[in-house]
């Protein structure tokens, strides 16, 4: 059930990944280095920040999905592209997913709640980040004031939480991703925006 | 008296972060990203090679004190950058501080004087250089002539060569922090400027 | 042997990036950092991966080696530039050697044979990667169509399978190296070119 959710997330991932390489007309390779750094980024920044071996390089599936991803983008991106709104929705979900999975493992390998929230937002947006600097670009996060990063570090927050009072497993790890990606959701929808500093805003 | 110096560092480079952020526009969110990855990104780096849990992760106030430079500059950014001649000299204390505590880990660690030393300046220069090329800049350190990097060199080497002489502890580490201070504020006063490569300089 | 071609694919590396720093008016100390990423960065987050303390941090010769080269570039660079063609095809026996290397040392540390030939592959590109977007551009190898990165993985996948085989050694990794090699002058020769996604080329 983990493993699968997690391949979801990957996937929809690697799709943004693999989106923004047409966008910038880059070629396959391109593409799907851009898919699996997407994907699988965030993730290896907390293995890496765990001193653990990341699981990316651990795992077939892993690897194996974002190429799946990049083929059919390659293919059919128009028609991927019309799907954004979908992909926007489960690029949502699987921030949220990230988020509460990456802070449960940072909880195991025994970061203090704080930190483990902290870090399982890095799971969540670091991939986006390294996609859009690969590119060249500011990392949409910093800038676009869509409140992006504060549904992942809601929903981080809460798990941690959740685990100090001795709620763990599925049940947390769920409640957690299913509020940051509410939360994604209703900024979305409702364009909450995150404010500028102080006289230099509109 | 280590911790307390090391907090202040963290002020100061998150300070220079969330004043970018200011200039490029960025909502708080991201004038935030950028405070935590300036203070904290050269000693992530630094521990990441020496193959131990960054301290950032394991510190309460290494983790919070970006976030109050935040809030003050949210706040009181026009205040804040008309102080920017007092927040160029303490970034030259931060730079020899981070330089010279960053070399003495390593050398703690089992590097070699030479590499802890290199270590010792990326743990001084990281953060600046993650700082930059997060808002999508060439890293200042590589381009404006200002000798920024090589007074953190030359600190970490004497902090390199005092230990290998036996001499450990806070009196070395200051003098080494102080000396990368000085040369830092001298090359800043005194307008000394790295050269071009033969033949494209002026 | 394998330390002196380790050198010489350092060294070439090395060149590549001090040259950039010229293209980019960097000043010395930009070029000594990009000499010094490109040669290293690729090796470093290979080891980062594998967990373990990166070989760069404990050989003098890999960190001496590319401040030769920037001196080099330094006092020669229309001399050095001139001989471009020649760097081009050292470049390609770089990448070559250290993909082949790469995969290599990560089946030693217990990766599985499709994860090693991909971190090899990381290793042969990843040091061009970080000078490309150290001086604000896209990696070259996402867009420019030249099968930079496939001869590298190809290479690094027919070690993976020769090691899987229980041929190890020597003639094996010069083997791949060598495949890589000429499949990227390959390239180069006969200007094969990586598609673009469907209904956005030519």
């Amino acid at each position: 059930m983990t493993e699968l959710l997690d391949l979801v997330g990957i996937f929809v991932f690697a799709l943004t990944g693999a989106l923004m390489g047409v966008r910038k007309r880059l070629d396959v390779v391109g593409m799907a280095v851009l898919a699996e750094m997407t994907a699988l980024g965030g993730g290896i920044v907390r293995d890496l920040i765990l001193n653990v071996r990341p699981a990316a390089f651990q795992s077939l599936g892993y690897v194996l999905v974002p190429v799946v991803a990049t083929a059919i983008v390659f293919f059919w991106h128009p028609h991927v592209a019309r799907g954004m709104p979908v992909i926007l929705v489960l690029d949502a979900a699987g921030l949220g997913l990230f988020s509460a999975v990456g802070t449960q493992k940072a909880l195991e390998y025994g970061l203090s709640p704080l930190h483990a929230a902290l870090l399982g937002t890095v799971t969540g947006v670091g991939g986006g980040m390294l996609r859009d600097m690969l590119v060249g670009e500011i990392p949409t996060l910093l800038y676009d004031r869509q409140f992006y990063a504060v549904p992942a570090l809601l929903g981080a927050g809460v798990m941690a939480a959740l685990s100090s009072y001795g709620l763990h497993g599925w049940p947390a790890t769920l409640a957690a991703a299913v509020l940051a990606f509410g939360l994604r959701l209703g900024a979305m929808r409702r364009k909450w925006r995150a404010p500028l500093a102080r006289g230099t805003g509109e």
